[in-house]
């Protein structure tokens, strides 16, 4: 460390001056030196495909499922309040700030291994009694908060079936996601995170509206794709409808089948609301369905799920 | 689409049992499936770590400073719920549910270029009346939500500084940030997202008490600093710290100089409160303090800073 | 109801003016009309009933109108969590704990001074320059809080018309408020709180859905009902509809107008979604229409608008 | 104060059982003592007084005990807004909204009879199954709703003792409850809802802080307290400390004794941080320590306390 000197405002003046880049990538830039960034070889070609839908109230929740609302977005500080001067105990600084109040489900999101039980057990064969008010003491997310980053796969149903979106109450099957693969020229294996598409956005975005998507009919995986996923040691699976599996389900007797037998006993991670249509995109321009997947949920301590903002570098 | 049947209880339970995975890899095991999770040369060695501080009520805020609160997690369903049958008309499949309410600031964490004014002024020149009760209509953190990823450098100062960590109020300069990087054999250039450690939290679990950690004095970047950072065409800046640089700042006259030069100016993205003492033993280990790094803030629409988990990939 | 032309906005400023009483109780007074109230004497059976509508998940908001969604109500500690033997470390007492999250408006309540601005003044002549994210600076709801319970009057406007509930649309006139008075054989006097009762909320409990409720149309005072509310010196004025005016507003120049002339300028606070179906059945049967009404405002320091048990003694 | 011995589990147990009302009022009961109250004519001069704390940020939680915050208030839309044209599409009018989070028990609030539990049991015997995350299915804060309002009486304790406030530790006996009514020639009976006051407000604002206020040593009612309590038919009781009873408590062997006798056996509200101050001084200018008393919680379904805005009238 260096003795320096205490500097003045003029000095701070000058700098701002001298490394200001305003307009330096277009006047319309919000970026700032994000643009610098040229992902190298560390991945082939660098370009980064995001697959979270935005979080604001245009979110697909309404509350009326399981309270599941949008997220709420607050602003504590905002430019009103600097204009009229409720900064100006400050020196030259002003500042905005804000906060959110959001269901751990509402968006991109992962489910911990604590979210489901079957016969009062979750993975690993832990109580109901595990998950108290004050979270889960067992499987929470933290636990996998790092974890969920490797090989991924996007396996594109519609793009398999010629259709531009599959249908709500389509159920996909074991033989469905061998041959998507297959045709995709992509093996899936040990430890794989596997994107399923079904184009239940992209139908959503066509109509202009949400519907019921937070909770109603929906394609999906059906009960007979379980073998697939657990014979190929499938890490995570995640897909573009609210929790993966089809809606209505097709089994009766069961709720959520797939939650039961891959998250509760095999302990596959499953994530729903993942936007996969520019994945899907970029996948065909690269003819190449596999990258590094990176998606990891929050450390929020004892949570049952977990928002993301999942990335994949080609 | 193969036409399926529909199956009955005894069916999915058979899978659930033939898939179970409780005890695969031990008794005590919280991963799951994850624990298939390779990574392969994507990445040169596939070694991850996480460099966020867990979001729980044991973070470092107590709402004195600006209202910045803990991460508070709401539980909407628990065990006692399904224990007492608030789910008995569900088949089979019981679930958790919860909600975190959370002030952006408030753990590990980006500021948008929205953040910060400098004579009513943010980045690329947009004025007060861009960030109302709705959010930030430019510069909001959805703006570079998928852009920060790339290659990391670590600068460790203590390591550099030959001490445990840096004191409160010791500014580091451009020129200590060339010595350490020289010292640590790493090139730092353009597009490169840097993160200073200081030790400072460190220091806080040592002394087993946050103390005036999320508002107090620090060790951090001095105003001297941005010649390098600049320089070096710099993508983003994160550290220890609540917010990166020196408190009490090395000038009286401009608060949190920094923030102005850096990224009002220069528009370069500045996190706080990144725990980096295991990256730090990781990258002695393995003699490397460069890696792949992802750190995407949520694409938050409007929001002045977004909670983060990076991961550094080696 | 009187047949009543649309009225424009020349219309509308003549009646702000000619109610205006700002300084009329000196140049900071910030409680408005509540300044007439002079308690006297009114409890005579005992008799109480409450003209609030429950606080839950099923009250008439969806969140689609500025963001006034529904009480949230968020448990701490349950049973479920004494069950498990979270609080086993107390000795002998168990307990439970909750949270509220609620927007201000959304469920019975009233608008603090500070809630509407008319060519940029609140009440009192006070500028935006008050209202900040920290609240209101000037006529926040806290400066009337001990303020609104005096004597209370009940309007049964479909009474009076004979009919179960009025029609979305309907605008009640100076002339109908006065003729149901008379015909209920009630005085209306300086400092009164008046209730007006149309059905509104019977009329949604017979169509059993809030349907619109919240933001549609809705039968109301019109802008002729100003004379006979300001030239009683009524203290407040509440009803069983979303804002107490008729909408669609029998003005299309002016958003809300009574907003204007009653509260910005009469200083009249104004309340929304009272339930009256029980007081209008106690009333009548009491042959009775007046009585002691209680319903403070919490003390919310800076707000603009507050919930509120309203109790009527009789 | 008389000089008190500590008692044991055992003398808490038989008060539990001696003042057991459960079933008093039918085996469905959910109002407890307040079935005492039958309001009489009380309002003699009109003169009104406020006894709850302002509700900001200033209130006495810092979120340490339980997580028991202050009120945390939000704008949705303040007067920046309406000065940077977000409401332009509005004729005229502009307004302001906001929201707000906080825990029941922040401010002056009352405990619904749902709040605790003794042997697994609340008021009426109703078990733990009866509170999930979803709220109180028995006993909720709604139930009595309407019926805190009745016949007050003020004791005021420090003026009986002739000190400016009571002690911290300091325990109230049965004799002396009679002792300050004789005293101040009020005579207690059946409904009456009873404030103490114990100045313990006044010294937290003698001192300039609230230091412990909200979970640390206080003055208050002792176990020896509830023979007068109960014998006088009491309909509820409430004081200005946190929750009424003395801390630390008279007996080491359960955790706030009164809780377990008058809330879960006797079915008597208690309600904690009211704001006697201004009562005091004016009961002491009346001569007079009876008034009318409004003190009703919000109607939030299923909650387990509710914040309120109580009137003395006198």
């Amino acid at each position: 460390m260096t003795t320096i000197e205490k500097r003045d405002r003029r000095y701070v003046e000058a700098l701002c001056r001298r490394y200001r880049r305003w307009g330096a990538w277009g006047a319309d830039d919000e970026r700032g030196a994000l643009n610098f960034i040229t992902p190298e070889v560390l991945v082939r070609t660098g370009r980064i495909v995001s697959c979270a839908l935005p979080f604001d109230e245009q979110s697909p929740h309404s509350g009326r499922f399981g309270g599941r609302h949008n997220p709420m977005h607050i602003m504590v500080q905002d430019g009103g309040d600097i204009a009229f001067g409720a900064q100006d105990h400050l020196n030259e600084l002003r500042f905005t700030e804000d906060a959110v109040a959001m269901p751990l489900h509402c968006g991109t999101h992962w489910n911990a291994l604590a979210h489901i039980f079957h016969q009062r057990r979750m993975y690993g064969g832990h109580g109901v009694e595990y998950v108290t008010s004050k979270g889960a003491a067992r499987n929470g997310i933290e636990k996998v908060a790092d974890g969920i980053a490797g090989r991924g796969v996007l396996l594109d149903m519609p793009g398999y079936f010629g259709v531009e979106w599959m249908q709500p109450g389509q159920a996909i099957t074991s033989e469905d996601l061998a041959g998507a693969a297959r045709e995709q020229a992509v093996e899936v294996g040990s430890g794989d995170i596997v994107l399923i598409r079904t184009g239940h956005i992209a139908k959503a975005r066509a109509e202009g509206t949400w519907g019921s998507y937070e909770a109603g009919d929906a394609p999906g995986l059906g009960v007979d794709s379980v073998h697939w996923i657990c014979e190929n040691e499938v890490a995570a699976v995640c897909a573009d409808t609210g929790e993966a599996e089809v809606r209505p389900n097709d089994t009766d007797e069961v709720f959520q089948p797939l939650q039961l037998i891959l998250l509760v006993n095999a302990g596959i991670q499953l994530g729903g609301i993942f936007d996969l249509e520019n994945l899907a995109r970029v996948c065909a321009e690269e003819s190449r369905y596999e990258f590094l997947f990176v998606a990891p949920p929050s450390p929020l301590i004892g949570a049952v799920a977990s928002p993301a903002h999942p990335l994949a570098f080609f």
